[in-house]
């Protein structure tokens, strides 16, 4: 089976590695606060592309454009630009989960990973260095040109690794991103991030029989798989 | 710096992994002019695309009409379809030369490693994982959606790994694909396969000067970078 990983938030801890940089930069600020709003963002900025308003623009550029604005409405002043795009790289740097690393290893012995992510393939290739994670392919909105959940994403994906719809399943924390994979024909697997928004049961649940697994981690979703 | 490596010829053996696969379906064969006969149609192929009389089309499926081609003029008959769609993957099961897996592992403590192939995604995934090799990024003809030398391969290559032409290098055994890469800016590393084509010695050598290294493996590659 091909299976697809979504990234930030499912393989790694976005909120506390841009909380961790923005501290180092702005140590004044509520880091927390500021990371959980640059997030917010995130939605808002794909949505200009996937509208078809803007052309397709890699998540970096996106990153880069809410984090002057949010620079600004913080009253963060007279940031150098050489601390400005090394904090926009802050999601280059973001740790895995404990269990990402080993699970995927395990599910690799049997499946072909890869990652789907919103990120771009600079970006997913540097978080994969940086947590010493393992994939077959990074596949990326920026190779498909469509972010997620447009269903070009997950459907050319699956065309660049050969694989039906229906031989391939994305993992993901997020109900929605999972119903977008569902809706074309994969298989999904949800795997519970409670830490993802810094406070614990603050996530989003899929409703009961809505995926196909529902797990707690990447190592118990290779005991299922 | 990103290094991108040239896959068929520099990477693995593709003249003995597919001479193999055709002797043990077509055992009266001479299966070593088989394979030779097969790779000598995939310039034209690409050919047909990269000079827009055709759109872009994979590399499978290249090499499945050449087969045909070639099935029909070496007199095999009859073979079944099960049998012809597994000889063509024949290409995604070729192994790598002993140099590869460990001197990939060097390159990649310093240096991000990318394919840079005209294969498809998922064949460079097979190959990758046939071979037990280890790449940061898949990167393919098919992704870009240019085949090489076209410029575009090579620069859009760059632009998916964020960096100027100047901050990469192209790994391969051949002085067309090193000589293109060149053209738009990037470094050249030429690593001499004389038993490509089974013939020790039969292989294009650079012109003197004209690429930025030359070694024999890619072991003597890590050590010179």
């Amino acid at each position: 089976m091909v299976l697809f990983f979504d990234v930030f938030g499912t393989c790694v801890d976005w909120r506390s590695g841009v909380a961790r940089d923005v501290a180092a930069v702005a140590p004044g600020l509520d880091a927390g606060a500021f990371a959980d709003v640059w997030r917010s963002r995130y939605q808002p900025s794909l949505e200009e592309v996937r509208s078809g308003r803007r052309p397709f623009t890699k998540l970096d550029v996106l990153h880069r454009e809410s984090l002057e604005a949010l620079l600004a409405e913080f009253g963060v002043e007279g940031l150098p630009e050489e601390r400005r795009s090394w904090l926009n790289l802050a999601w280059h740097r973001l740790d895995p989960w404990p269990d990402v690393a080993p699970g995927l290893l395990r599910l690799r012995e049997r499946h072909i990973t890869a990652t789907l992510s919103n990120g771009n393939v600079r970006l997913l290739v540097d978080l994969v260095r940086h947590g010493g994670l393992r994939f077959d392919a990074i596949l990326s909105a920026e190779v498909v040109e469509a972010y997620k959940p447009q269903p070009e994403a997950y459907l050319r994906a699956c065309e660049l690794l050969d694989t039906a719809p229906s031989g391939a399943m994305l993992v993901a924390a997020h109900p929605d991103d999972l119903a977008a994979a569902a809706a074309v024909g994969l298989g999904t697997a949800y795997v519970a991030r409670p830490e993802e928004w810094g406070r614990p049961g603050d996530h989003t649940m899929p409703e009961p029989g809505s995926v196909g697994s529902q797990v707690s981690s990447f190592v118990e979703l290779a005991e299922v798989l």
